[in-house]
């Protein structure tokens, strides 16, 4: 996972005092909007980095600049050639790896009390997260559904997301002043 | 505010014995696509209605169906002729009523104690929502952004407000049983 030249700013994942201490795995995101997306709002929570691995496209590219307009430029990101060994080096790195997937074995979101740092894993959007990543996560997450649909579009799962994952790393931090 | 024929059916605004009562205006939304992200979340979420005002195109459209994937026939939503005039019914009604918009008044979204129940504002996807509605708003709120752009794509944004809104919702609803 080398790091490309796109290296986040000073002020880039700092709030007030605040880093937030997570990164994203977007593996075999299909659509280049999409990924547009995930980084301009990982741009607004503070985001450390993304990780774009599989067919998942990364930047320049005109389509991403189009939703990103200019984030995919701040937010750090890395091209991983192997999602799994990413993963294996997060682990060892003290990540704990969620996988946003509605499994059985998945816990709701507001429920969930993550363990920083964290990194979290999206998946292609019809498909979504490859079984053998989904193997290797220690927290399977699921965003409820009380509509009539089963999923979300994935670029407003990951706002859902990054920004309550931003509300509980407050919710900490303050706790702990 | 004439209801069309698009009514929500039985299991769409609820999760369990959970109703969500949240409505949301959408004035003067430019993109197609962003009216049908948000009936995909409002779907999820169990948003009870979407009022649509100004220029805020109405089902059914293709470009609408296109990021609503079906929602759109799920979602109850009413044309609004004037959005001050459905904001006072609305009040009338004991509804609180938001706009999502940074301004010196705005109340961060995570510190916000909203009175459900409750009408959300969302405006142009540039220019914001508009002053004289601001004007007539309850309150304001905003999402924290850490990084260096200034504000997040409607659709996204809408996707963290409306799961803010469900989860105080259902501690909410928790504390009282």
């Amino acid at each position: 996972m080398e790091r490309l030249p796109y290296q986040a700013t000073e002020g880039a994942a700092t709030y007030g005092n605040l880093h937030l201490p997570v990164c994203l795995l977007l593996d075999n995101i299909r659509s280049m909007y999409n990924v547009g997306s995930f980084f301009r709002t990982a741009d607004g929570a503070g985001i450390e980095r993304l990780l774009l691995s599989g067919i998942t496209a990364r930047p320049p590219q005109n389509a991403i600049s189009k939703t990103a307009l200019g984030a995919e430029l701040r937010v750090p990101w890395e091209p991983v050639a192997n999602a799994a060994e990413a993963i294996a080096t997060l682990r060892q790195n003290n990540y704990e790896i969620a996988a946003i997937e509605t499994t059985v074995r998945a816990v709701d979101i507001f429920d969930w009390q993550p363990r920083f740092p964290v990194c979290v894993l999206f998946g292609h959007e019809v498909d979504g997260v490859a079984q053998p990543l989904l193997d290797a996560c220690d927290t399977h997450v699921r965003i409820p559904m009380l509509g009539l649909k089963h999923s979300l579009n994935v670029a407003s799962a990951a706002a859902i997301v990054m920004y309550e994952l931003l509300r509980k790393y407050r919710k900490l931090h303050a706790a702990n002043q």
